[in-house]
């Protein structure tokens, strides 16, 4: 397994409720692709959002977040970490 | 206190040794600008750094990176997460 930092962008004025309710769409189809979501955080007035995760390959976070309707702009493998 | 996240690009190659000394630059400096460094995450394929901080704002983490000599490329206040 392998650890993942995906980036969206667009996200501006995004509530907590409506992280919540993308973050539990997400945590619902994760466990088909092998992947496990550890933590979101929102910048609503930037409108970025960072999701860390754990998973076999950056394809698979990709294929979680698109099912749940929000594919990443950016997505990185974090083989390193302090 | 606020929670950021501050990305710095053109990170290719860099090493665990090369993180940790620029994580530990960045330890070294923080109290004086009230920030708390939590967690840097590395991506040395694509050149792309990730820093977890708690501090007063974000003008506060953006000179504790200047002064330790890697200034970052953005910063994100983060009041939302999940």
């Amino acid at each position: 397994m392998a650890q993942f930092m995906d980036v969206h962008r667009g996200m501006k004025g995004l509530t907590r409720e409506q992280l919540e309710e993308a973050h539990q769409a997400d945590l619902r189809l994760q466990a088909e692709e092998g992947v496990e979501f550890k933590h979101a955080w929102l910048d609503p007035k930037q409108g970025v959002a960072f999701c860390l995760s754990e998973g076999p390959d950056a394809e698979a976070v990709r294929r979680v977040h698109e099912r749940a309707g929000h594919p990443p702009d950016e997505i990185y493998e974090l083989p390193l970490e302090v």
